[in-house]
């Protein structure tokens, strides 16, 4: 089972390690790193490198393909929609987190589905004729996608658990001890403060 | 304020991304990726490299340190030790995530403190002189331990508020979207079934 995680110039780190270190528990798994061309991508922050392996044309059939997001999404490469329209012909699961759905999107392949993204870019995605959603992670037939930044995780464990069961599932979060307790909880527009998530709409 | 993350060979991804994830966000932070060479190194499913923009030479006065676990840390890395006592007496935070904090125990740097570490490796730890906790998060003095893999985002958010304020901790929250919503409730040894923790502990 090949498992193809993008990375592209500022995508957001923990969106493509969340899901890696969960679904790389799948029995059989070979993850591929991919981007356009291979060697190290740079993230948002600059100041973290995660090294493709193989670049988009070496990569032509994974089972399944995950796309992070990025605060600056590039919605108009299309050497990307064009590679990701071609796999996503026969991928078994077609997956995004955070803003990796306004990609998928782009390239047309969530047309009138339900879909989640990053809080910040549920309006942005009905461009694209989807339906955003809040939950954290949504199953729209074979496409998955996930909130923001750190729903990766959570979408990482349920596909996990569709794909491998729900005891190999319960064996990874054990093993990453996923037991979170955030010291606070304002992890959500709905629950952070409102002159915080008022700030933070203003900014975009 | 420059936060260095160690990485080294074998080290598992999440434990250093979900802090820098998390401590990024802090005003005036400059992360470094730090290793005995500066260059790609491979994470323990060997699928994963993350850049290191430093050798542990070109840093020698970090603020702050996070020290990444492993299934198979190395405990008698001299170079690796000797670095974490040499820039441990001017830090102001030494933290781990996972078994990295059977590394900075090794370097002497926990003795007789309050720690924890990775739900397996909690007996071990006990034999540098470390007393184990079972709590998630960890702050004894300027040590701040976390526990398995993921606990490193709690750790991370936990830190950023002692640093820069509740409000400041909660924006990052947010921005991350972390509101975890885990489809099974078996991340901790107590929580997970018993069939399943007692066929882990047999595994080590």
């Amino acid at each position: 089972m090949q498992i193809a995680i993008l990375l592209y110039d500022k995508f957001t780190a923990l969106d493509a390690v969340g899901p890696f270190q969960t679904l790389s528990g799948l029995p059989g798994a070979e993850i591929v790193f991919v981007a356009e061309k291979a060697g190290p991508v740079l993230d948002d922050t600059r100041a973290l490198s995660l090294v493709a392996t193989k670049s988009l044309a070496e990569v032509s059939g994974p089972d399944i393909v995950v796309v992070p997001g990025s605060p600056e999404p590039d919605l108009a490469n299309d050497t990307v929609l064009n590679w990701l329209r071609g796999i996503d012909a026969t991928t078994t699961w077609t997956t995004s987190v955070c803003t990796g759905s306004l990609i998928l999107a782009a390239a047309g392949l969530l047309k009138g589905r339900r879909a989640t993204s990053h809080w910040l870019a549920l309006e942005q995605i009905k461009q694209f004729g989807v339906e955003p959603t809040g939950q954290r992670v949504v199953f729209d037939g074979k496409y998955v996608t996930a909130a923001g930044v750190s729903a990766g995780i959570d979408m990482g464990l349920t596909l996990t658990g569709r794909i491998a069961g729900t005891e190999h599932a319960q064996t990874v979060q054990l093993l990453i001890e996923y037991d979170p307790q955030p010291p606070y909880d304002a992890g959500s527009p709905e629950k952070a403060p409102a002159a915080l998530v008022e700030r933070l709409r203003a900014r975009v």
